[in-house]
């Protein structure tokens, strides 16, 4: 209905019948059968849902889902706490799969060819973002699930057997990158990437801090140390120290809790990942930047944080935020990935344990991430 | 005792002769002699005050005082608002007049020469900040009044005859410029010309928000329209329109509280000066922001602002702050301001008006900044 309403310039008739299609059930309204796992409702609770792809397309792609990372944005979204939630919900952005058919215009691409599927299926392709390949800030994106396409129906994710994307949104996935270690770079990579780069936090002996050592946090200490800088991790578990310093590789540890620690590095760094989705406090965090240095949320805290303005001033600091990148830089990313052999820690899991995974994800019981063995667990009909 | 309690690694004697030395009154602890107007406690009232002034040393500058601005900062440290001020305090940073004496070694000026002094008379001269003429993010910076100099004694600001500093904090004061109008430059100027320029604001075509017209935003906008950018002042009062709009040359204007305008307005700014220093919504002002756009705080809100972090993620927006501006930036932006004709509006006082100019200031009383007609109104011993 909310696409029906703001199609009101189209002609009547042609809206009537786009009205008519849309009132069809998500099994019925396109030609080709699908099965994923599905939310209803907000109790986020999924189980097998029976929809449909839509025939592909001239510049589309139609792949075999091998694999889907499951993302804390999953989480959040199968119980609509975003609050903008189509029911039912099939999520997943972190796809990986076995091209299984063509349009005819498609150029990137053949069957057989092993590619990608991240955070966006669509963008306008013209506003000044999408012509700088920064079809992440187009304000037209559309998620790879949960929003409308620009047929009308609702895009559903990878938690499901079959995907078709425009080719524009396919990532051609590198020969020696493993599919599904992999998959979390869709969006757990390319989210820390695209900072690290843009913000020039790139470059060898530069001190980046990474605060959060989760799915994101994890990802981005991996890139940070390929770029040559040296990485400090922020936490604050002291338990995760071991972790940080020997097995992703990091070069110093702060528990963020300890202010002695923290009052010796303060000013050290050039920059820093903050990772961090919960509430927390950011004064401690701004104190370990050096001047003109710059903290880069990636995380998505519901509530506003407190901002203490002196300490930007004072330093000349900032605070940005950062949200995924564009298919170029994707691209580019797993490439990066592959030549560097930069993998996230994953746990892979058949797709009937989504329900327990997700209550191990709140939790932050899991290193790092879940992946889904899609195409060994999912039963067609 | 503070300074004394620092040097401990010098010679105990020389150490008790400094601390003798420091026990000595304001009057009598340098030789030559001056008279300000200080305030003693936090009702924050000043008054007639002798002290004294060191004698000129082979770099120093002496001059005497023509006219110093009234800057809010002022008004924070008279009452100890911040917590680090030193009484009796002589406040004042915006402050220019003519050379009376120079140092052996003093290259920059000469007797008879205008002159001006800003927020700082000192830093280390050694660290990568002095190193690239950003004196003013130097840890060791020392601040025109109320800090600690290089010899133990309290610094006193330019509500006074005379002024002694090293000549690398001396400003030369261009021939063209006028020295009544143009003293609040010191500080308001430099304050927001830096991070124009620092973050790229500076160029014709750019759309630049001035938010707060107050003794910053007025000269925010002066600034950013001889840069030849489009300029929008948002304010909370569509009172002060006529005046952003006609007297100060804004091309735009936008009343924060009007949600239509606002909505209207979004997505159209490529940065921000937000000059206001009262707890404000950043919310409204992110919204207005281009993707990749950046809102500078100049002002130093006492209490944390509220920062939602999602509108940062989703257009990969900053927020930044910036603390007046090194030395040499100073000097360009005071001859940037005599080549344009650039002068803040100000209301000149004799001093003994400014117990009630403070008054005006707290109530935001002012178009826009107070100047003190130092030597035509304040009386000699």
């Amino acid at each position: 209905m909310l696409v029906c309403r703001s199609r009101k310039h189209l002609h009547l008739l042609w809206k009537k019948k786009k009205c008519l299609e849309m009132a069809k059930s998500p099994e019925t309204e396109h030609p080709v059968k699908a099965v994923g796992w599905a939310s209803r409702d907000t109790s986020g609770v999924m189980s097998p849902f029976n929809f449909s792809r839509r025939a592909t397309g001239e510049r589309d792609v139609q792949f075999k889902v091998l694999y889907c990372g499951v993302c804390h944005s999953d989480l959040h979204m199968i119980k609509n706490e975003w609050g903008f939630t189509h029911y039912p919900i099939v999520p997943g952005h972190e796809i990986v799969g076995i091209v299984t058919e063509v349009g005819s215009k498609v150029e990137k691409v053949k069957v057989g060819d092993k590619v990608g599927v991240g955070c966006l299926v669509g963008s306008c392709r013209q506003c000044d973002q999408c012509s700088n390949d920064l079809e992440n800030y187009c304000s037209k994106q559309i998620l790879t699930y949960s929003m409308p396409y620009l047929d009308g129906t609702i895009t559903y994710g990878g938690y499901s057997d079959l995907m078709v994307a425009d080719e524009h949104f396919i990532i051609q996935w590198p020969e020696n990158l493993p599919m599904d270690k992999g998959a979390p770079l869709l969006c757990a990579g390319i989210t820390t990437y695209s900072p690290l780069r843009y913000f020039g936090l790139d470059k060898p002996g530069l001190n980046v801090g990474v605060v959060g050592l989760g799915g994101l946090g994890h990802v981005a200490v991996k890139f940070a140390k390929a770029f040559g800088t040296r990485v400090t991790v922020i936490s604050t578990s002291l338990s995760k120290k071991k972790e940080a310093l020997e097995n992703l590789g990091a070069d110093d540890f702060l528990v963020s809790r300890d202010d002695e620690q923290m009052n010796t590095a303060a000013g050290t760094l050039d920059g820093i990942i903050d990772t961090v989705s919960a509430t927390h406090p950011l004064l401690p965090l701004l104190a370990l930047l050096k001047p003109h240095g710059r903290l880069i949320a990636v995380g998505a805290p519901e509530k506003p944080l407190e901002l203490p303005v002196f300490p930007l001033l004072s330093g000349r600091k900032s605070i940005s935020g950062s949200g995924i990148g564009g298919l170029k830089e994707t691209q580019e990313m797993v490439d990066f990935a592959a030549k560097h052999n930069i993998l996230p820690d994953v746990e892979i899991i058949p797709i009937d344990y989504v329900n327990t995974a997700m209550e191990r994800l709140l939790k932050s019981d899991v290193k790092y991430r879940f992946v889904i063995d899609v195409a060994g667990s999912l039963k067609s009909n």
